[in-house]
């Protein structure tokens, strides 16, 4: 059976998932397509060979979509997992979940009406074969109990639209989802520490910022989060445990000796960083919507989570580097929790 | 266009390509099998939801079969290759094209006697990433021309079965392949020395074996087979050109410390290794059959070149070390040659 | 001329310096030695072929005695230091220089009223060719400004008597008097985090901690300090600069791959670590005396600050990881300071 | 008791032993020198505060003289450290022992008929932590016998004046040596394969070389010799043995992240890599002969067996690959061996 997929918001990234499901995932395909500017809806349609819809509730209802990407603007993705719920199909959404703590709740609260889950959230690195690989490590309970992680995440250089309190929502939230699914523990408090700015970017701009978190297990953890490193995009991660640490590769890359220089090429882009995660992230769903069981990705709950935490470190940052506790509901037994 | 496989032979390797083709890469159905065992062939159909054809010719004639795959025992791919061509249909066949170089030059002149390239030969190691970064680096020119390749080809044990003339013919076989490719440049003399054989594996075999070989342009390769290494599978390939050199990365793994050390994981398995090779190798192969173009993987010309290069190794082992040349047919112009 | 050396406290630390002075330092000979223990002290006389004096006044004041090397007890430092500078002699002093702030100033007061530098505190990292390497790069602008520092300080268990307060005022200390010079700027405050402590190792331990400073310049430096690692002696440190990072490297050791692993000891002892330091340290500091300049290594000024910022550092630590500023006096002009 | 030393050459080598016995060994003082240019010598001298000698005779004459160092032409070694021993003196002599294996023997049966052991050779590498790793490893059994070495010996670029012959004579010496000890085993054939020259250094060189050995025990050796890389100082070695292999580790180095790679600097002088091995080869040879005990360094028969086999690989370069017997007679009871 071939799962028929409705995309949601047709720009960078949705087209970049269509390609996905098209030309690199098997037993998927792009049957239906929408946009807030209906002309590239029609146009990526025509190449796609799908439908272009008026709008998202229009392609949530289609009997031609068995199951619905939502890759549009962040404020609109609550609507559109709302509506896919109410229709009983699965729908994956790209991070965030929604922008608000409540909106998200809106999801939950409706995916647990459903009683079963529809919603996956797309954190791709859970799917990263590094960090799959760390969490077997740490799993296995040769390390003990995990009791630091020590993490960076930097990009080459980000446009001036982006803001302070994106590095907790568009770029630190990658690590605080992959940390919980790695430690398998909550986060209870955020505090956001400003070093000196580098002075070879944008004014307005708090970069780097350091991110520490306590979870309720009582790991810290500190996140360098450097957006305009200048030099490439590198993901760091060590988790310190009570008999040893564990730490993500970098990716292979050939070494070269030339010019009194041992190197290799550091990426300069994330995409290249994840492209295996993220097609693995798709396989997986996809293959999880064919078989009719439910997703086993980042969870409504996840992406609750996700945002309430993003929130208390903007909330430090906002504040002078307080201590923000996590205001979390308890979580419900439906995702795995006790309430 | 899907792309209609008939595969022939469904030993491990076809069942894992027919995995591949229906799982992994998009674009290609397997419609048709066969096997000498006919219940697996039958059996093999059933999971696949393709057609057992009592023979490799039947397969090749049916009108349901777009492009052909040769994965049976090594002395009958030639026969299949051949009536491939004869049909007019694209046949991937995994290495050896064939088992000897008369044969080979048959189906290298059936192909140009076609008109255009049919036949890709299975050398995944060209569409692994690390192999291509490498060939990126010499092709720029930076490093000048290059002089010496250090390659070490290593598996963790071999079954009895394996005989001295193998670490040429079965295993070596990919490094003069790849190597071939990444110098483009040609073998012309092969020399295998034996150390001391390591006392842990069976009598009968010279393991492990250091090949040489000089290329037309004058590069020195040294090879070293051992197939009983005992510790991993593990490839290793150093290319040292006149302003420095370019080396081939060790899988991406996680780094661990514990108990006094700090290491990473050694793959045991070489399917491990070369995943994401095979899966790139027949996506591309597709999507060449599936648009109408010839293939731009291993030729005809190059499976022909790899027999005659391992048949040298083979005569030098068989002569306690003795330099032997490589005879091979001038290289036609078909196969970008001068010939 | 031989720089004649006396040494007050002749316990391991002791006797490892006198070896070093004796064995591995050119120009410099042992002259006399004094320990709390008489017995002691008569016996690594006679080893040392020196002379035991009953005190270490006694010491100081003997005409065979250039230099003055101060091991003892911590607690006693401040006297020996200050009846050496009282003395005019040049005196190398294990750290701490004292263990208040106000010995500390004590020192400092005396050596300016002495008119030049006498002292010399043994923080010996500041000589250790990774630490000279990173500074050199920071130093060259190549990086720009510095902007965060990461550090981990990791023993693989320390003994009972080990305290909370010493991963600060044992153990973090060298991390702070490094940074502080590879930084050329000064600390102004201190906070430490307590993560989940280990099950493996004492119950009265805070162990691992987490060490905050902030600089003069904004720098924001994390400095893991855990004790009962268990693995080995590990010290990490990477500075992340305005256009890239240099990170100190692990010590040179085989690569070895074997039983599926390729992997690398790890130190156990931190005297295996910081040997070359050591030497350099005390070749460095006989080449001043032996020439009559000041000692150019950590001075009392350096010993002053580090444990100011210690105290900082286990205040924090008391009052359950509040932000401490750091409370130094101006740094006079006399140690390059303004004041 | 200070070993008093009497050094015979002056040259760019000869001043840095004297630096090294002066400022960086401790026990040995430099009281005599000599060198055919008799100013050179004098000035010298009067920065050693060493007498200067008008003949290496004279020097070894003389009773200021403990020891005698050789590091004067080549071709005058054998004449000195003839002297040397019929003096009853200790003897250290850069490498080589002689230039010719007939003047080594002389050495060999004078140091026999002294009756004791008198003669060290200058090959440091022995005494290089890395190497001296490497043999621990092997040495300890975990890993089997070994069946192979991989090497290469790699220098940015060499002066006109060095010949082809100089690649096995001057630079694979250290090797031949290092692996001797290193397997504890006799090399018993060489052959030296010259692949394509680097077009950027001087015609008249064949560079890079490929020298093949084989020892006694069945390990076969290949090593690159590549002395016009343009990278950098570079010196590989590993070894495989039956269960794993081990590898001399790369200096360490920090790491640097900027401009899109991460890397470290590749040594461009010998000098830096040796630095720790040429001292702990003084050291270990002042302290065998203060105490009155034989050198443990490369003996006469060492030095013997380097020439034989550099002589064999300089045959098989000149006869176009040829493999060369390694002429060698047995080892005497008194090296260690059954004659």
């Amino acid at each position: 059976m071939t799962v028929r997929v409705g995309v949601i918001g047709t720009g960078m990234i949705g087209q970049d998932h269509i390609r996905r499901l098209t030309d690199v995932v098997t037993g998927a395909a792009v049957t239906a397509v929408t946009d807030l500017d209906p002309a590239r809806a029609a146009d990526v349609a025509a190449r796609a060979g799908a439908t272009a819809f008026p709008t998202g509730a229009d392609l949530i209802a289609s009997p031609d979509v068995d199951a619905v990407l939502v890759t549009s603007w962040g404020p609109t993705h609550a609507e559109h997992v709302l509506n896919a719920v109410a229709a009983g199909k699965p729908v994956f959404c790209e991070k965030p979940l929604a922008t608000t703590a409540e909106d998200c709740l809106r999801i939950v609260d409706a995916e647990r009406a459903h009683g079963r889950r529809l919603v996956q959230v797309g954190f791709m690195r859970r799917f990263d074969p590094g960090y799959r690989q760390m969490k077997d490590v740490l799993a296995s309970g040769d390390l003990g109990a995990p009791l630091l992680v020590h993490c960076a995440h930097r990009n080459p250089a980000v446009p001036e639209s982006y803001t302070s309190a994106m590095a907790a929502q568009d770029t630190a939230v990658h690590e605080i989802d992959v940390l919980r699914w790695l430690l398998d523990d909550e986060f209870v408090s955020a505090q956001v520490l400003t070093p000196r700015a580098t002075s070879r970017r944008f004014e307005h701009l708090k970069d780097p910022q350091v991110m520490l978190f306590e979870t309720a297990n009582g790991v810290r953890i500190d996140l360098e989060v450097f957006v305009n490193c200048q030099y490439g995009y590198d993901i760091q991660c060590e988790a310190v445990a009570e008999a040893g640490l564990v730490r993500l590769p970098d990716p292979a890359a050939v070494g070269v000796r030339s010019a009194g220089r041992h190197g290799t090429a550091v990426l300069q882009d994330w995409k290249g960083r994840f492209t295996e995660a993220f097609d693995t992230e798709f396989r997986e769903w996809i293959a999880a919507v064919a078989s009719g069981a439910e997703p086993t990705g980042p969870s409504a709950w996840d992406g609750y989570a996700a945002t309430v935490i993003t929130d208390a470190a903007v909330r430090s940052l906002e504040s002078d580097g307080t201590v923000v506790a996590v205001d979390m509901k308890p979580r419900p037994a439906f995702y795995g929790g006790t309430a």
